[in-house]
């Protein structure tokens, strides 16, 4: 491990975030341009969330499947809107077994097509509507400006792919999913995101209308975090997905489909952290606690043994516990600056005075509602009390977002204060509704609109841009994205 | 849901086979030649088998990480025996983002080359090792004979890929993944593998020496259900994984790797099943229990309610519980023979005069040590004993598979001997090590090496095909395989 510390994230936040992604050994570039490869510390980030969410998934009644990654290039034709949009991404296999093959495979960059495909055999009546089905995938699209985890040319995802019989119930699953989207955001990862709709001109290829939950990250740029589509009957037409209705007839069945990806772990780096390093929530951390015994010689090995008892007893309470006691060649200092950059939110050092009087010190990552900077517990009452530290200190972590987020955020009714707004953070205003509009907003302030909220109160006027009347009844968010 | 019966195992196994996948929506082929649509209920048992061997895989110290599925087509090409082993079966990407690639990517056979660039990365000291690294992941093998689950053109697995000071600890690492495929195969798939190394024919591209576990199939054939390799120096030369030792001095790290796939649940199905269809192992099983309420209009009312109720007791009890209540238009009849040909271990019948009886009609799949056909059990005390019932099920699974394998494996000391045991199952038999006898018998028999048993007599002399002295101390187990 090097000494070089990590870039403040006050200086410089894109060479802080490339700092500390690769120092706390969460993800490095892969051998190909674009892709990361995924390090433990990381991989366990991203395990926490899913487990949440396909609980979540499952509960709803959705099976899980697995489909190939390759894809008949062919299918993805059927769909025009759906080529169009993702055709200079794709990644193509021309030779496979030695040969050329007759027809190129694209490496899926989303499943619709193909769940379309098998959709349609497995579909006859509407006794087997509605269809709920979930894939955990990786997926391929070519990037042009790569960003860890933001922005890959592989990562990971969960992909939900649904048949309705008609629009309202396509429609109750595509907010079922916007809703479980909202919920796993703000309650594992502390992210407060904003769920709202895409204006026509940032909707998914192929799709009626497009869900989003947006985050704000600590520079005030937005992450889409999370997207969930109403697709009419697109998808049903193009691959012939069709049930018989109760009267005999035949109809076109109404699909949806969702996403949520390894990008929400870029997505917790840039809420939460700080100039010292990451700080992660609770319900995602890897390790909740770790245990650093300090000493010498014999008294390092009591504070070792000590602090190995403790652990135990933590684990049995339900809190993932790692104790520092294999690496000798390293300072108790230097080990707490590790730990504090690795963004472990609760310390405990465990020293010979500490043992003698029966207690640990305690540092939690940031001070929170309730603890200010260390404070000293008694050893026997850790495991009881340290669950509710943690508990304290996931909430306290939504909180400290959602109030940067709504410092952050204003309503902006000239062209003025909506540049100026939207130079480090959100703007709410009126818009027209056309995407030409659009383009030049983001031509002149690289600002795009990032949804319209779906809790807003209603309101119109002019245009902030260019003054026509407004769109979409309510105010819209506009900010930088990632 | 059609009418149309099973093809008996007994008539052709390979028909019953692809019946049976395909009958019980376990898997469908895929689009392209070769690859495989898993679906909820096939993808539920592999889930759980996963969940099983990933807590293992943690417990034991490995760490998950994420590798991108695009290697770079030169990283293969510096192991020499692994590049020309895989070479055939690469899928390989020539174009992406709308251009043609300076250098052509696979998509990853296998992991070991990527993981040994990074592995050379992360490796300085002796103090970063052991490195315990796991992938779950899909992977890319064109395959000219494909069979569903058991060989396709992609498939699920895990890889295990590891890095040690010496042969010692990464051979000790080897047979904790030996090991650990028997347990999960004997303990959660109740496949009473046998474990042993391969032959130098049959060793891994690039390893040094290969273990693998073997299961016999109900046709006599063996599954290879899991190998785990010791690698050698061969990729730590090729990727310069190297390491500072106590002395100060730069050592090559010796390597492992092990993996097992979704080829499992090939393996469940084709060890267990019967004429009727699958048969599950209650630990595998999506559904371990289905309650079939049976009656007309207000009785059918009151024994659905009654179903569900007592299907929250057993849910409660940690059963995985189904009621089989939104398919009216399906008979009692249809309905029991459905839930047989899908495999459920337990399936409770609950008509007008049980519920007056307060008793529930229980049928296994199969006769077990305690159980013959039908009984009844009375309501209350269901949630009570159909765990244990549920146990016993496991474990007579296992044990009529492990008679069944021991019924079908047989010395042999002749070559007349030797061809009439291989016909119908497995021949332990001394054999002389030479690569050409090996090729010899698989022309005249289609059988070869499965594996060297790790537990078997010393014992020596003729070889059976060409009458040499021979080799390995012990009778090698030869059979046809899958």
């Amino acid at each position: 491990m090097s000494e070089k510390s990590v870039t403040p994230m006050s200086e410089d936040f894109s060479a802080w975030y490339n700092d500390i992604v690769v120092r706390a050994e969460l993800v490095e570039r892969g051998p190909v341009r674009g892709t990361m490869v995924i390090r433990p510390y990381g991989y366990r980030v991203w395990e926490s969330l899913q487990a949440d969410l396909d609980a979540r998934i499952k509960a709803a009644g959705h099976g899980n499947v697995a489909f190939p990654s390759l894809i008949p290039q062919s299918y993805l034709q059927r769909e025009a809107e759906h080529v169009e949009g993702f055709s200079p991404e794709l990644a193509v296999v021309t030779h496979a077994g030695g040969k050329e093959l007759e027809e190129p495979l694209v490496v899926r960059p989303t499943s619709e097509t193909v769940f379309g495909e098998y959709m349609a055999k497995w579909i006859d009546s509407h006794r087997d509507l509605p269809l709920l089905l979930n894939q955990w995938a990786n997926v391929v699209r070519w990037e042009m400006r790569p960003r860890l985890f933001l922005r890959t040319t592989e990562f990971l995802w969960q992909e939900g792919h649904t048949a309705h019989v008609d629009e309202a119930d396509a429609m109750r699953e595509t907010m079922w999913a916007l809703d479980t989207y909202t919920a796993v955001a703000r309650e594992i990862a502390a992210i407060p995101v904003v769920p709202g709709e895409k204006t026509p001109g940032e909707r998914f290829a192929g799709a009626v209308r497009t869900y989003t939950v947006e985050g704000m990250m600590r520079d005030g740029r937005a992450l889409q975090s999370g997207t969930s589509h109403y697709l009419g009957t697109n998808f049903a037409k193009a691959f012939e997905i069709q049930y018989q209705d109760n009267a005999g007839a035949l109809q076109l069945a109404h699909t949806t489909s969702w996403g949520m990806s390894t990008r929400m772990v870029g997505g917790v780096i840039m809420t939460h952290g700080d100039d010292k390093g990451l700080v992660l929530p609770p319900r995602l951390a890897p390790y909740q606690v770790v245990i650093v015994p300090i000493g010498r010689n014999e008294l390092l090995e009591r504070t070792t043994a000590a602090a190995n008892e403790l652990a135990g007893r933590l684990r049995a309470a339900g809190v993932r516990t790692h104790v520092d006691d294999n690496r000798p060649q390293l300072s108790p200092g230097f080990k707490f600056n590790d730990w504090e950059m690795r963004g472990v939110p609760v310390r405990l050092e465990l020293g010979p005075r500490d043992l003698e009087g029966g207690v640990v010190t305690l540092a939690r990552r940031l001070p929170t509602f309730e603890g200010q900077g260390k404070e000293q517990v008694p050893i026997d009452q850790a495991p009881d009390v340290i669950p509710g530290i943690l508990e304290d200190f996931q909430a306290f972590l939504l909180h400290r977002a959602e109030t940067f987020r709504d410092e952050h955020t204003a309503d902006a009714d000239s062209w003025d204060e909506f540049a100026a707004q939207v130079a480090t953070g959100w703007a709410r205003s009126l818009h027209c509704g056309q995407s030409s509009c659009e383009d030049e907003i983001k031509a002149d302030t690289a600002a795009t609109p990032r949804c319209i909220p779906s809790e807003a109160p209603a309101e119109s006027g002019p245009c902030v841009r260019c003054g026509l009347p407004s769109a979409y009844g309510k105010r819209v968010i506009f900010g930088r994205a990632y």
